[in-house]
C-alpha cells in the first residue's frame, strides 16, 4: 500500500494543493463563426462539439475533450475559467471553503465534456468552475499517433498550439480576488507588479510548476470581471514568427509582435481573434515554479523589466483595453479580422 | 488565514507531494579538474565553491547554491541524487517513512549549500538525500540581471543550461526500486517501457509538472546502483546543435545527436564529459505532466517510438554503458574529451 | 548608359557566368496523385497546372510559374533538370557552345512556364535544360501579401517549404561529367570529396552564391544518369522537426532524421516521397560562396566530417539507393509512404 | 580549357558583374578600447591585428584576413567600405570606370590584410575602396575545426556572428550615389522605398545573390556621408534572442528588438556600439536574389510593409540618427554601454 499522509496536523504550515491545474475556459464572441474559424485556420485547433450556442475546441496536446469554448453573445468578454482539482475530495473541500466564503453559486450537471462542475465567483466577478471528473479525448483512428503521450496528432493546418496555457484577467480591485484565490482555491502568487504606492498592477498566480495558470492585472476602466486574455503555448519561439506571417496575411490585427516579458520569461506574441478577445501565443516556457518555498516576486512598476525583458515598450492602451469592451477602453469601433 | 486542510482522512486516496524536486547531483570523477572546465566551458556553468575533493557548480536559473557537485574519485558514477521536500514537516515524514523502510542511512549535518539531509539508499543501492533548509544563491553585483526572476545574469561563455533537469539511473532491479520510489516518496511513475516479459525496460517519475525528475534503466549487465545520465535543460532546441558545435572542436565524445525521444517528448543531446559520466541536454520540455490523475503510459518495446520519435535508432551499448563502468558494459579503455 | 565590359579578352581568367540559376526539376513518380499530394500536404507547395501527365507544383518563394513538375511514369527517377541563364545572349552562348560538345538534344519550344529550352544530357545522361524567357506567376488575389518581395502568401498547410534549393545527381563516371559542368556550363566547383584513390566520390557545383544547386554522387551500382535527391529550403532548423512529425504521423518514410553535414553547413532531412524519388530538406543556408576566387574544397573520405558534423553516421546504402531504382540499390520491393 | 566568352558584343544586354562582395569595413570611434570588447564580448569576434589606430577583428565564417577595422577617432563614423572584384582585371576596369567618373582619389599600398587597393567617394562622400589581392586567414592550430568549409572554429565567448553582412549609409541626395553605384560599379538595385512625391527614401543594391550587400537612407538632417549602420549574419533567429539577454545585463542600447523587415525579409536587431555606431544583427537571410532579370521592387513609404513585416513600427528618429551625429540627429548627449 502506498505511504499516505498520516496526521493532517503536520501540514497546517504548507500550501493547500487541491486545485490541480487549468483545463478550459469559454469566451464570447458576438462572431462565433469567425471566432470558431481563426482558431482552427490560424492556431490548428480541432472543432470537437457543438452544443448550443457554444463550439467546443481543442489543441492538440490537451488530453481532455476540449481546452476553448466559444459561445455565442451579443457582446465579447469571457464566459468561465475552469479548473480541476486534485482529486474528488479536494473538489468537496474547495467547495466547503468557496460556499464558506460567500462567493459560491452552485453546481452544474450538465457540462460537455466533464462531470458535475460547482461554479463561483471571484469577488470582482469573474465566473469560475470546479471540478473533478473529466471525459479523456479519444481520437478518432485517422488522427491517433505513434507517440503514446499525445492525444492526437500534430494538424497539418495553420500553427498549431499545444495546450491552453494561461487566462489573464482584468479586476477593478485585484486585492480581494488575491485574498480569494489563496485562501480558498491555495493559488501561489509567484510575481506582483506594484505600482509607486505599492499596489498590485499585476499578479500572476500557480496550482503547479508553471510560471502562472492565472494572471490579474488592475483595470483602469474600473469595470469589473473583465477578461485581459487566454493565451495558449507552442513552446518554440519560432512558431510565433510563422503564425505572425500567417495572421498578417489573413489580415488579423496584430497588437503585440513577439517578444519576451520579464515576467515569467515568457515569449509572447497577441492578436485579437475576430470576436475581440485578446489572445497570447507563448514561445517559450520561462522559468518553471519548482522551489516549495518560493517567494512572491515584487517587480516595481516604471523600474524594472517586468513588462518587457525583450522587445517593444508596452503600448498604451494594452492594460485599458479588455472584454467585454467598456467606454474608453481604447477598443476600435470596427476591429480588424 | 489562508485555508487550509482540515481532515487528512479526506485525503486518503490522493499521492503524497512531500518531495518537492531535484535539487542537486553528486557525480564522481576521476579527472575533476577536466570535468570542471567541462561544465564550465561547455555548458556555460559557474564554478561557486571548492570544498575538500568536491566543486559545486550552479545553472544560471538555478535558485539554490549549486546544482552539481564534482567529486574527485578513482572511478567516474554517481555519489548522490539530492531531493527537496515541500516542508519541513514533509521532510519528517518521509524520514520516518524511509526508517520504517530499512533504507534509511542517518542525517548529515554539515552539507555545503543546505541544512541536515536524510541520507538513504534505493533498494538497488543509488545514494539519495532529502532536505529543506536550502543556502539560496546571491549573485555579486557584476552577475546580477534586471530579471528579477532569474537568481543571476546568462553567461557570456559556452553554451550556457538554465537548471538541472533530472537524472536517470541504473538498476539491476528496476521493480524494488519502483515500489521504494512510489511507495515511500511519493514519485509518480509518468512513462514505463516494458519489454516482451512485460518486465520493466525504463522507466520515469516526476514530483511536480516535468515529465520526469529520475528515471531509470534496467542495467544489462546486472551491475547496481549505477549512473545513466544527469541531464541538464536549454529549452530551445537550437541551442543543442550549438553546443554540438563547441563539443565537436573541442574533441568531446557526442554520443548521440540531437533527436527527439517519444518519452517526455524531449529533445536530447548526449556526451560524455571528460570524467567519463553521460550528460543529457534537453532542447525542448515536451509535455508537462497536469494531469492530476495521470495513468503510467506504457511503451512496448520494439513497438513503438518510446525511445525514438525523431533521430537515429538508439545506437547499440546505449543502455549498457554507465558509470562507474563494469565489465563489458562497452566503455572505451581510453575515453576521448 | 551603364558601364559595359569593354574588352573582352579582359575576361579570359574569369569563371564564365552564363548560367544563372537552377529554375525548376522534373521528377518521374508511377504514383503521380500520391506524389502531388506529398509535396502538396506535407510540404505546403501548390499545384499551379495540370498538363499532360504532369502536375506542375511551386513553393512560395520561388518567383516563376513552377518548381517542381512531376510526372506520370512506369518507374520513379529525374525527368531533367531546368537552368536559367543569365540572359538571351548567354543562352546562345552556351547553346553553341553545347552543341559543340556533341551533347546537345535541341530545342523544345512547347514548355509549360517558360519560353523555348535548349535540352542536353550531361555526359552521365542526365537530362538538362537551360532557357532565358520566363512566365513569371501571379498570384490569384486571395492568395497575395503585403510582402512585395514575396511572390505569394505563405501557405497555411502542412509545413510549407520556401524555394527549390538544388538537384544532387549520380553518375557512373562523375568525371566528364564535372569537366562538361565546368567548361561548357561555367560551373563552380565548391567541394568535391574523394576517396583513398583520390577519386571523386560525391561534387558540388555552384553558379551563383548558394553553396550548391546541383551535387553529383558516384554511383556504386554503375548505373547512369540517376537522380538521388532533389532539395527545398526551409532555412529555419526547427521547421525540419515540424516537418517530421507530420510525416511520422502520415507515415512516411524518413531515412535520415535532422543533422548537419560538414559540406555546405547544410542541415538535412531525407524523406521519400510517394513516387519513390528521395526528396532533402534544408533547414539551414550553410555558407555563401562569397569569395570570387574560391578554391574548391577537398574533403578525403574516411577523414573528414564532410558527410556529417551533426547527426548519425550516414547509414549504410545512402549513395547507393537512387531513382529508378537498379538491381542491388537497396530499393524496397514495396515502400512505405 | 574552359570555355570562354568569345565576343564581347554579346553582352551588352548585361549587368557589368565587376565588384564581386564587401569584404570589410572600417568604423570610427571615440571609444576604441571598449568598442573592441564590444565585438569581441557580445559578438564574439576575434582581433587579429592592431596596426596604429586601427585594430582588425573578424567573425568565424569570414575567409579573409579581416570584417571590421576599428579605428580611434575624436568621433565615431565609417573610415570606409571594402569590397573585393571579380578578378584582377575586373579591378582594372573598374578603376578606369572611376576615373573617368571624377570620384577617384588613387591607390593605397600599405593596407593590412589586402593588396594595393583603389580608394574614391560616392557622389555623397562615403569613401569606398576597390581590391583584389588578398590575405586569407590562417587559424593558429587550436583554432582549426574539421570543418575545412570554416576558417576557424565557432567561438566559444559570447553569441559569435558568422560573417559581415551589408552595410547601410545615410546620403544627403541618393540619386547621384545611385547612379554611381549602378553605372561605375555594376550594383543592382534589388528594392527600393520611395515617398509620396516618388523620392527614394531608402534603396538595397547587391553584387550577388544576398538581398542586399549595400543600403542608403536619405539623411533627413541633409549631412553628407554618413554611417546608418553595419550588419552581421547570424542566420538563426534564435541567436538575436540569445544576444539581446547579453547586451541587456551588459546595459548596451538596444535600439530596435528582434523584428523582420519587409526588405529582405531579414530578421533584425539593432544596438549601438560603444563608440557610438549603430550595428544590426541579421536572424534570417530572408530572400536570395537570384532571378538574373531581377526588377527593382518599389515600397511606397506609408502604405506598406516595407520597413517593418512584424515587429514594432520603426522609431522616430530611427533613420535620422547616424554616425558621426550631425546637430539634431538625435544622438543623446551621453550614450550608454
Amino acid at each position: 500500500m502506498p505511504d499516505r499522509v498520516a496526521d493532517d496536523s503536520a501540514r497546517t504550515d504548507e500550501r493547500c494543493l487541491d486545485v490541480a491545474e487549468l483545463a478550459h475556459v469559454e469566451i464570447l464572441s458576438p462572431r462565433p463563426e469567425e471566432s470558431v474559424r481563426f482558431f482552427e485556420q490560424m492556431l490548428g485547433m480541432q472543432l470537437v462539439e457543438q452544443s448550443g450556442q457554444s463550439a467546443y475546441l481543442r489543441t492538440y496536446e490537451d488530453w481532455y475533450h476540449s481546452s476553448l469554448i466559444i459561445t455565442e453573445s451579443p457582446v465579447s468578454g469571457m464566459g468561465h475559467v475552469s479548473m480541476r482539482t486534485r482529486s474528488a475530495p479536494a473538489l468537496e473541500r474547495r467547495v466547503a471553503a468557496i460556499e464558506a466564503s460567500g462567493f459560491g453559486r452552485g453546481w452544474v450537471d450538465d457540462s460537455v465534456g466533464h462531470g458535475r462542475a460547482y461554479r463561483f465567483d471571484s469577488p470582482d466577478g469573474h465566473r469560475f468552475e470546479l471540478f473533478w471528473e473529466v471525459d479523456y479525448y479519444t481520437a478518432p483512428p485517422d488522427q491517433r499517433t505513434e507517440l503514446l503521450n499525445r492525444p492526437q496528432r500534430r494538424p497539418a493546418h495553420g500553427m498549431p498550439v499545444r495546450r491552453l496555457d494561461h487566462v489573464n484577467l482584468l479586476a477593478a480591485e485585484p486585492e480581494p480576488t488575491h485574498d480569494f484565490f489563496v485562501e480558498e482555491l491555495g493559488f501561489l502568487s509567484v510575481e506582483r507588479m506594484i505600482d509607486e504606492q505599492d499596489a498590485t498592477f499585476a499578479e500572476f498566480f500557480t496550482v503547479n510548476s508553471m510560471p502562472h495558470n492565472i494572471g490579474m492585472f488592475r483595470d483602469p476602466t474600473g469595470a469589473r470581471g473583465r477578461l485581459h486574455h487566454i493565451c495558449f503555448f507552442y513552446g518554440v519561439p519560432q512558431h510565433l514568427y510563422d503564425l505572425v506571417e500567417l495572421l498578417n496575411d489573413a489580415g488579423h490585427e496584430v497588437e503585440r509582435a513577439p517578444g519576451k516579458h520579464g515576467v515569467a520569461q515568457g515569449m509572447f506574441l497577441y492578436v485579437f481573434e475576430p470576436g475581440g478577445n485578446r489572445v497570447e501565443l507563448w514561445g517559450d516556457v520561462g522559468f518553471l515554479v519548482l522551489d516549495p518555498d518560493w517567494k512572491t516576486i515584487i517587480w516595481r512598476l516604471g523600474e524594472g523589466v517586468g513588462g518587457v525583458w525583450i522587445g517593444a515598450p508596452t503600448p498604451d492602451g494594452f492594460i485599458k483595453r479588455g472584454t467585454p469592451p467598456v467606454e474608453g477602453d481604447g477598443t476600435p469601433a470596427s476591429p480588424r479580422g
